[in-house]
């Protein structure tokens, strides 16, 4: 039997459940004697850019185990995206690290920009005729990959999203005289997490909801958060990190490169209401904890997640290439879902939004979201804790 | 036998516990011939001075079982606080309300502003000779409730701290060119939630702490963070919502009385960073989900709180008054306290600072504060769950 070795990529940002995804592949690996040696690239594409590959073989099985419960990639990630020539002196630089190291599967996991490396490194295979499968694993919080279902890491964060929104509000009506709130969450362009929160009791469901889906007028939010307030003492609404409104710029968080960074939306909203009406108000930006938060995740979520990896790796080892492993919801009630390859190229950069008919108006969903979204938050997954502290995994990364 | 009725008081902010108290005093109550009654008093003393009471005798068994995993104050809350003469007619209000539903025990569930109320309603009973026990229960994520080890309350926010600052690092690094983080945490004037994060392994914890104990140099924390940043290329800063800098007055948030509101401190103070030295930066304000987060709820901190709301029940029907149930330490390895009464005049307005022999400097925890805040996050207690979402106690509220 002609032995190769697979690589494992993580690209993009991390979730809930981007090392259950590792962790799958991992064990589905070891059972197949076509697969010489289960390595991890560092630091998403870069590891092949720059020789740095981990042997995962040599990893201890109780930390293998951890993956399923431990936040940020294991493996490192990033944002590094390939250039669209393919005899790009980057090219040759991951040839030879996949020919130093006798590697014959790649596996990348992540959202549309890392579907666009997967896609790329399938071309660069076919382009010089190298026996080299590559199959990308779905990931990513913002739900925006196109051709499947749902996205692994979007159940568990969407998990966490409904409910901090219901604690928070919980809290707030605490209180004989309340604030009005403004709660942000992830997303980018994609307003599926956002719109989760709708997902709660009708009693429990904040007021507003904002998905950067719709176009967004600052000035009607201002004053329809003051009406709602007005009317009930309360008013919690929900807005997408990614709607767009003009912003005082000092306010506008710029990176080292001078680019603006997404966030802040909520604070900047708050206070417009307050300066307008004078309302007491809470902007609270809900931040990292979506994509990190283990005793949140979502045990569907977790499954997939892992159920994808491996049949990422055996796909490959059937000779497949160039495709991603997507979801495809059967039924609803009850949830039932298969696990199909679909052709990456119609992956790759494509963004998907919320569809109009999930949308009841430009401030709440459809009951057709509801039962989109619920089955995906189903489930818990018992998390390990040492001294009251969630047990993670922190890899060796012993150098090949 | 004499019986008479009691009152729960809940009062100030809530935390994740403080329904766990309300269900040991009314798991107590039921054991004890001489309480004819269990009433809540809705929205703190206001209740008492509207007569807003009901009957918890009424509500579903099960809902009372889910008070243990609620957030926000069940009974509702207030931070109103009574007049210094006891003559005023608040007072009477209050006394109206006592004799017509026969109330012979009064509970009041808080903090040292709430331990304050505690105290005045003890000296009215003693001042107008009427034959009713007042008792304190401790409660504030603060910590800062004076004579008493530590607080209900404090050990479940602490452990959501301490994990969710975790996890935002484990995501942090996942990166190769990292950022700068600023994270802001609860507490007011005392550091005892900032500081829980230094009980973190040492390769896991922040880089620089600050606490409202200390005097806070805004110009030498920018500098320093830039100096950890450029030589580890990541840099985590933790401070405390109560450090007090000079501040740009557009980003302070002002409530509809023109109060000042604690929070935004680590977005200015990553503006500032960004603005001198260009180092991207992340600005997160861990805000109210400190407070009421069921799924890292602490079990001694759990398991406490029932205690102590028990142990006020029982003491008050052995005739106790005017005291508030603190919890001592007997020892921290391993963990053992007692529950012990206290004189309430001791505890009422007096704040409980972080004591200097904990620090190690002033961005630093000495190993005596991990030895006391440590065993206070240990265990989990099993949350319920309904189609994914976190099953929460809404009582039915019938008034009396």
């Amino acid at each position: 039997m002609d032995k190769k070795a697979m690589v494992y990529i993580q690209s993009g940002g991390p979730t809930s459940v981007i090392n259950s995804s590792l962790y799958g592949a991992i064990r589905e690996a070891e059972k197949h004697p076509e697969i010489s040696h289960i390595y991890g690239s560092l630091n998403g594409i870069d590891g092949l850019l720059n020789d740095n590959v981990i042997d995962l073989g040599q990893e201890d099985r109780e930390n293998i185990e951890l993956l399923v419960q431990t936040p940020g990639a294991a493996l490192g990630t990033t944002r590094h995206k390939l250039p669209k020539d393919l005899h790009a002196e980057e090219y040759q630089k991951i040839l030879d690290t996949l020919e130093k190291h006798n590697i014959g599967y790649v596996f990348v996991n992540g959202g549309n920009d890392s579907m666009d490396t997967c896609h790329k490194l399938s071309l660069l295979a076919k382009e010089r005729k190298l026996d080299i499968k590559v199959i990308g694993v779905p990931k990513t919080v913002d739900n925006d990959l196109a051709e499947t279902d749902h996205s692994n890491g979007f159940g568990s964060a969407a998990k966490y999203v409904v409910n901090t929104v219901r604690e928070i509000i919980a809290d707030a009506v605490s209180y004989k005289s309340y604030k009005a709130y403004i709660i942000e969450v992830m997303g980018r362009n994609a307003g599926w997490l956002t719109a989760a929160v709708d997902v709660l009791p009708e009693n429990a469901r904040p007021d507003l909801i904002y998905l950067p889906e719709n176009k967004f007028d600052a000035n009607a939010f201002v004053d329809k958060v003051a009406k709602i307030y007005k009317e009930k003492g309360i008013c919690v609404a929900v807005v997408s990190e990614g709607i767009e409104f003009e912003r005082d710029d000092a306010n506008v968080k710029v990176d080292s490169f001078g680019h603006k960074q997404l966030g802040g939306a909520a604070s900047d909203l708050a206070r417009m209401v307050n300066s307008k009406y004078g309302i007491s108000m809470r902007a609270i930006e809900l931040s990292l904890p979506q994509r990190t938060f283990a005793p949140l995740t979502s045990k569907v979520d977790s499954d997939e997640a892992i159920a994808c990896g491996a049949m990422a790796v055996r796909k490959a080892c059937e000779g497949m290439t160039a495709q991603m492993i997507a979801i495809k919801r059967v039924s609803s009630k009850p949830y039932k879902a298969e696990l199909v390859p679909v052709d990456i190229s119609k992956i790759a950069n494509v963004e998907r939004k919320i569809p109009t008919s999930m949308m009841k108006d430009d401030t709440r969903m459809d009951q057709s979201f509801r039962d989109y979204c619920l089955p995906l938050i189903e489930g818990e997954i018992p998390v390990k804790f040492e001294n009251g502290i969630i047990k993670t995994c922190v890899l060796k990364k012993v150098r090949i």
